[in-house]
């Protein structure tokens, strides 16, 4: 059912008050719906700076969400650190609808679940397995080859709780690191050697699904530092991962923004690697390299308010993240050539603290050439300090 | 002197909480800077469901509002109703600077002081005379023919503090209703049989000046109901209008966004008809249209940052004023088809309260051809009721 209207005083509820709940904010914004958040740091959060509803309190605590939860109208997340059965429990309390659904979240919350759900639907993924035991480690590495990569089920993300292991005596290492020994589910993954790390997004609610360009991400020790869009690769990829990817938010009966992460190999064959219930890194180009951004169709999803147009607003468009250089006070410092640069457009999350290597803004650039528009936009963003 | 740095912690502040400061602040919180705002209402303001540090008082109390200015870096005005001399005493005794600045703002928040500044800068303005008298009002029908317009050199704005009259006997009544019984300085001026009402917004601080298109200003009953840009007018009219604008702000020596408005006559002579230290109705659909909005630059101007280009992003721009349809609290019902439409762009207020013709919304649409874009824009929105 689709809503046809925005009633005064609409409440949008976010688990999570990060950046991606931020740009989230600013599109809710946008259509004069109000913005509560809900919070697990003590450090001031990038949305706390923009609303008057702001909470504290545990993302393991049923008590302290279903009480947040009655004072919204609609409940979105902003990670993926709460379990689906506590989001569950937190809807039902409450009776404030939650989207992802806890029911859609269960299918990605965990990775071999995740797995065996877009394998089921048809989705090719990276060969893994479930490893329990030393011979399960070295059964997996004669099977597809050392180096492979070792995860945990639960809570990963940006290379946290993964870790590539090049033989048994590292792989014993790292299931212990982490959790396997403390009854952690592990996954054991073979290392694709990809040519190219894809990702796309995708929006759906009871009024349809619109599918965003596939882009490239480019990442360096495992952090995404970069996103091109359209990714440089043929049509026929490019239209294959849009494929999977809404097969993939049809597998899970998504409702909301969802990114899909992939692989090219060699072979021409694409793989999904990662799903995420929410806007994502890769997807930050679309503020102003799409009609609609992610963020903006993300508000309508979960709303129930009819998606928009993915369509690009320039033939190729280059998104830069921009991550901590120092640990220190959040200044962010030489952006003069940033703002000086045509079609360049600056984000600052409003993070008090830097710490090298974190997220704290981005870059995206508009232009013709991918390449040149990569090139200008990193040439625009080098001197910036955070 | 260029900033080049956002610090962590930048606070701008907004005397006034309307939705042009509410759009302004979506464009500061876009760059990691905090909002705070200042109110004299009671009814909560758009602003103020935006951001932990809000304020209330009067825009008379020179302390209620120190006490604002000293917890903000930057502060800046969402409206002309403080006087000029007030906001100088809030700049000198909070010791945060105002922009525009008080210095600016008195060469145009008093109607006759603004025309005198513009004809000495050698920009056209309507036929006006201060009248004071009855023999005045006489005087000046005869000279410049009836009808002609009264106005309040104070404090009007969308046709509030205007009164057209039509021979003396109105006139004397007009006057006294606008307060020149009450020693007010009043303003007669010529009515000018324009063809079209044009507007063009400028941006400028120490780092430049950037002037937008022309858009043409689509008025019923003295309320503006859409905007059209460019405006349909031939190329010479265009570069004209900019021309004067540029040479409106540079008259002032403003820093900040400035909206021009522009009577174009039979003859095709341009005439400067009013101005506006801020962000303006006129310039909301360069929010899309435009590569970087008129609040964006807004926020850059006033915080030293380079300035962004006002390219437009597509050949055609329609902006709808969605005023309200009912005295009721502010659902917008009836959506679907404004949110449907590509390229189609609702914003919502945010205010809790809807009044017959009062400013609740608006909606832009990006096109090629400008009449059919007008025409699709007008049918995506005729079914909203506010």
């Amino acid at each position: 059912m689709s809503r046809n209207s925005i009633p005064a005083n609409l409440k949008l509820g976010f688990l999570g008050a990060g950046q991606l709940a931020r740009m989230s904010s600013l599109e809710a914004f946008r259509f004069g719906i109000q913005v509560a958040v809900f919070s697990d740091r003590t450090e001031n959060e990038p949305v706390q700076f923009m609303t008057p509803y702001s909470t504290s309190g545990s993302f393991n605590s049923v008590d302290d969400m279903v009480a947040f939860a009655k004072e919204c109208d609609v409940i979105t997340l902003e990670n993926e650190f709460i379990s689906s059965e506590i989001l569950s429990e937190v809807q039902e309390k409450s009776g404030t609808p939650i989207y992802p659904s806890p029911k859609s979240f269960a299918l990605i919350e965990n990775k071999l679940i995740e797995k065996q759900t877009f394998e089921k639907a048809g989705i090719p993924v990276t060969p893994y397995k479930l490893v329990k035991s030393e011979s399960d480690l070295k059964e997996f590495g004669g099977t597809h080859g050392w180096p492979y990569l070792l995860k945990s089920s639960k809570g990963g993300y940006d290379g946290y709780g993964n870790e590539t292991v090049k033989d048994l005596a590292s792989a014993k290492e790292a299931f212990n690191n982490l959790g396997g020994n403390k009854k952690r589910d592990i996954l054991a993954e073979a290392f694709v050697p990809f040519t190219k790390e894809l990702a796309v997004q995708v929006a759906r609610n009871e009024t349809g699904t619109v599918v965003y360009p596939c882009c490239e991400t480019v990442q360096e020790d495992h952090i995404c530092v970069a996103v091109l869009s359209p990714a440089p690769i043929k049509d026929k990829y490019q239209k294959r991962a849009q494929e999977l990817a809404v097969k993939a938010v049809e597998a899970i009966d998504g409702k909301g923004i969802y990114a899909f992460e992939f692989f090219l190999t060699k072979d021409g064959v694409i793989l999904l690697n990662e799903s995420a219930p929410r806007p994502h890194n890769s997807g930050h180009y679309t503020i102003e390299g799409c009609i609609t951004s992610q963020f903006e169709n993300h508000v309508r999803a979960v709303l129930g308010l009819p998606l928009g147009s993915s369509k690009m607003n320039a033939p190729s468009v280059a998104m830069i993240n921009l991550l901590g250089t120092h640990n220190r006070p959040a200044d962010t410092d030489n952006i003069n050539k940033a703002f000086e640069t045509e079609n360049g457009h600056l984000h600052v999350y409003g993070k008090i603290q830097s710490k090298i290597g974190r997220k704290m803004a981005h870059y995206t650039l508009l232009g013709d050439d991918l390449e040149k528009t990569y090139h200008k936009a990193k040439e625009s963003t080098k001197n910036i300090e955070i």
